[in-house]
């Protein structure tokens, strides 16, 4: 037996995310699935490092499965590169210990999360990132951002209002960078809640709008409630840009 | 009556080309002018720089119309990218003497063809490469390049077999970069023939395979004839960079 592990690049535009779920083969796990079945002959079980909400993107996702098959990590490459949609690709492909496990191991996770901060177009990288028209304060907004650093509830940013696990998570850094007429906003943490991602970045909009203030991170924290939140920003600004072992 | 010169940037993916014909509505000119024509009341006329192909791309195609509209240019602006698609953009607009004519006066145009050459796949850039994954040899492709610039008669580059008029024309530059995986082909002239930047990206990729020598460009500009030159190469890879006046 083999353990195999694959960094994945995709555009999530027309994906309904990366989890397998009942008849929905649309999913970039399903897709890889099939392909790593047919290539080994085996059924084949792909555990990611964690799910992407559909129209959300990956640039560093990371992925292993277990195989008995014997061919050699470059032909298994190659046949995936002839096979897999052009909105998909490999990285990176390694044998790796066969305790290895992509999501349970997995120690720090960097998202990306991009505005497009104009009245203009933006043509060519349109699905990679949120048209965001009105003038946005970066100052307020990195202000909240240190708020929103370190070991917090996030039960306010978790987009699953039922979840009865501990929706405690630890935030090691938020960098917001604007570069043009772009902002983008880097996440890194351990782990993140449903939709956490997206609920810090609406918040941080709307700070950066000013219609709520740095200070008020504070007691959306302490407050538990999904409701204080800001709104949920949309999936295709966002990417799974690298996962930490 | 006022003259208002705009410069553009598109996708051209899901268009059927510049120019507009007959009952296709579906070109970038046609979008324009039915845009332009609700925001002044009056029927207008947009002259393009140039026609680009189904599917080739503009960074900075050039256009001029005519109106007796009293709107401010930034009111102008703010209403066309309003009703805009997603696809198109506009980078800049302003009011120019009654006598500028946006292709009459065009003096020289750049025009940039990318390929990405690997065998991973371009997923984020997908539309706006042309994936070829065997290696190319840039210098043989740079030593052809530097045969194709000056003025001759570029016939063999023509894709209009029945063109009537001179095909004699000059390129005043042709600059070949590799930067990662991808390979850009810069093309400066006073302006191109039907399908000639594409027929000439499609040679030297013929050139950089092998499949011809770069000293065989002498052989197939005096050869004037369509078959000796190499493919016409896809039109994703091809934008309309800058028009110079």
């Amino acid at each position: 037996m083999r353990n195999i592990k694959i960094i994945l690049e995709y555009d999530g535009t027309r994906y309904d995310g990366w989890q397998k779920q009942g008849n929905t083969a649309n999913t970039i796990q399903g897709k890889l699935e099939t392909l790593l079945s047919k290539m080994t002959g085996e059924t084949i079980e792909l555990n990611g490092s964690g799910r992407t909400d559909a129209g959300v993107h990956a640039l560093g996702q990371v992925a292993n499965f277990h195989t008995e098959s014997t061919m050699k990590i470059d032909e298994m490459e190659k046949y995936i590169l002839t096979y897999l949609p052009k909105d998909m690709n490999i990285r990176y492909m390694e044998e790796v210990p066969l305790r290895f496990h992509s999501r349970l191991h997995a120690k720090r996770k960097q998202y990306e999360y991009r505005i497009f901060n104009s009245s203009k177009n933006p043509v060519f990288e349109r699905k990679y990132v949120y048209h965001y028209a009105e003038k946005l304060d970066i100052e307020a907004m990195e202000e909240a951002a240190k708020l929103l650093v370190g070991e917090h509830d996030f039960k306010s940013f978790c987009g699953n209002r039922r979840l009865k696990k501990s929706t405690i998570r630890t935030i090691y850094d938020i960098q917001i960078t604007k570069v043009g007429k772009e902002i983008k906003i880097v996440f890194e943490g351990e782990g993140f809640l449903y939709n956490m991602v997206r609920i810090m970045a609406g918040t941080l909009i709307e700070i950066g709008k000013g219609e709520k203030k740095p200070t008020d991170i504070t007691s959306i924290l302490e407050g538990k409630n999904r409701d204080l939140a800001g709104y949920t920003a949309p999936p295709g600004g966002l990417s799974l840009k690298q996962v930490s072992y």
